[in-house]
């Protein structure tokens, strides 16, 4: 309970100090059903089954920039207030890639209040599905590396496409960089120590078969059958006594969010001094210059 | 040491607090072999080999009432005390049921006081098993749900039955109500944090080839040699040995219990609001009423 | 930073303490490569390759003498200090036998300051090699016991021969002695709490095949490609950027080693007055003796 309020304090924050973003992105009424989507965040209800199905769609690569946090926070806050909703699927428009994590730009050649502002919301993004009171599950139909294998990780199922071109992973060190505590305590808590001491240290992107043989993601499936799959685990958590499923869940998960909230100041500042950096500034430029460069 | 120390105390007050039943149970003499059975608890010993057989004989289903829980700690504790006994046998002696797990009348139409006794001696339950100097092996000939699992899971040792009927596991959430953290914690050091999570949320009940696959028994053998397999992986366990092995599992064991061990009155209040709710009292007694039903 | 400084102090220490020895371990001068070497430990570096391969030369068995505890973490010390190096394979030069552990003869019939000495050195090695910046792999190439697996389990990678005469594990309690906490902890890490709970109150010892399978060591070939794999994987580690590698250990590790770290002083005197009783110094001369009568 007092986990909950000292969450909603700094989301509120956020929001208000993004409040023009929020409610450009929010849109201004419409109809029960479109009023949850937003530009970047597709979200189809189905009020019968109570669940919704939200799509990331933030092109190319959902990238996990401040304005799809924001717009996808807002979103998933309307659905946990909403009583008709129990359960939501996490899912990319976007083809080949479920996310490609941190939007990398968020990270270069800003001011230290941006840098702070941004790290806030991918902590705000995190807290909000690792305690969340609905059934999340992932149904992974592409890439999904760094921030994007956290949002999987958050979830209570993951459903990954059997496509060998598809990975999944914290592969932070590949870039140079380190996952924060709090990804690694997410990542601890679903493979075990050993596993994730290799998988972080080596920045391990997995196929699925190696994937599911670890236990970073729960089922394989063909890619034709990755929603529909998770829409029936989904029947299965949504059949258990939602009080007692809620309070289990937070059960297991509080003290590692814990963990976050009592030093979450200290782990912004770290995040700012960190990318503001001369060497890492240097090298996220590189590595975006290249990323153009692929591109064009 | 300290902590044995504190977990005699409150064992002490229980066993003052219900001492006309303790008498009762643990019954006034007679031969060595004997004065160990009481009513509900039954113990065979074969002084020879230094091991104990308890069989729980609270028939239908073994459930975990008040009295039960009394007879089977002061039989635990005899053997114990008693210097030629080393290890323990823990299995049934009502046909297709190794424990129901709380007994839910105790749960139901009583007064605070009661809840507050019945959860304390739970508590004391898991506490003696958890950090017992004895050997303790699970020989699981029946269904093992909810408080049965977790007597199973305190063993240093689980043999089941080739019996897909049987089931194990913590499925309090099917109930609507939700495992202790101390139900948690032991779950969460058998099968780690992921498993658990999962099994929790949904109350999983594992047939024995899956609780075998996941680690929640460790050895699955045809109904007629669960008991025999028991005796020779004790056996095992007594050749090492005695206080290296003692020490080694308090190490392994102690932060586990010193995590209820800290906040134990806290946990009893905590019980004891959640099942004076009117909302649970109602639903366990609809569920009681179903169970009768069902019999009648 | 805080670790790393406190962890250099006791290290200073002991080397002070024992400086005469060092000395003559380290010899004086000699070309670049073969300055590395001591009498116990050989030293063989690939400068271009960046990695050193150790070799343990204390024969019989490599028991983790003083002398030895002193010139192994000179030796790793100087590699940790030298920037042409980023990786060290440890492995045996002694026929069958990777390492047997403590050094008994370093625990019997001495005085206490003795004692605390060596516990202080057997601290001492393994804060070194389990936050080592290198990266560590472990080419295990004989029988690895107790301490022997200690130093293993210390690695990011364990390569072991396929010869089921060699087995490993923490076989403390068949010798009558329990391993310490963190013996505990680093296994804990590695092989998950069940595992642990049973190997360590055996005082299992695991052939290779079931050492691969519960994920004590993590590749099984041939004896004659124990150094070739080692040196394989090696390169692959070597090829993630360093300083976030090393960053993203001491993420996984650092909450163990402080466990260490804030009470070393009690683990040295727990450990003192445990060998000092009558009792263990008897075992563990009757042990010697056999030993003795053995080999004679």
């Amino acid at each position: 309970m007092a986990l909950a309020a000292g969450a909603r304090g700094p989301v509120r924050a956020l929001l208000l100090a993004g409040a023009g973003l929020a409610r450009r992105a929010a849109g201004g009424g419409g109809d029960g059903a479109r009023r949850f989507s937003s530009q970047r965040v597709l979200v189809e209800p189905d009020p019968a089954a109570g669940v919704a199905v939200m799509r990331f769609k933030n092109p190319p690569v959902n990238s996990l920039s401040l304005q799809f946090l924001t717009e996808f926070v807002i979103s998933l806050e309307k659905l946990e207030n909403d009583k008709g909703f129990r359960g939501v699927v996490l899912t990319s428009d976007c083809p080949s890639v479920f996310s490609a994590g941190l939007d990398l730009t968020e990270m270069c050649g800003r001011n230290p209040a941006h840098y702070a502002e941004y790290w806030k919301a991918v902590q705000e993004l995190w807290l909000r599905l690792y305690l969340s009171n609905l059934v999340l599950v992932a149904a992974i139909n592409g890439a999904c590396p760094a921030g994007g294998c956290l949002m999987a990780l958050t979830c209570d199922y993951r459903v990954m496409a059997d496509n060998p071109k598809y990975t999944i992973g914290l592969n932070e060190t590949q870039l140079g960089i380190v996952a924060p505590f709090w990804f690694k305590d997410t990542l601890v808590n679903t493979v075990g120590h050993r596993v994730a001491e290799q998988a972080l240290q080596l920045g391990l992107l997995f196929p699925p078969a190696e994937a599911l043989r670890v236990g970073l993601v729960d089922r394989v499936v063909p890619e034709d059958q990755v929603q529909s799959t998770a829409l029936s685990v989904m029947a299965q958590w949504m059949a258990i006594p939602e009080h007692a499923r809620q309070l289990t869940k937070r059960l297991m998960r509080k003290a590692t969010a814990d963990h976050l909230l009592r030093q979450r100041d200290a782990d912004v500042q770290n995040f700012v001094s960190f990318v503001s950096r001369d060497s890492i500034q240097k090298s996220l430029q590189a590595y975006l210059k290249r990323l153009r460069q692929k591109k064009g």
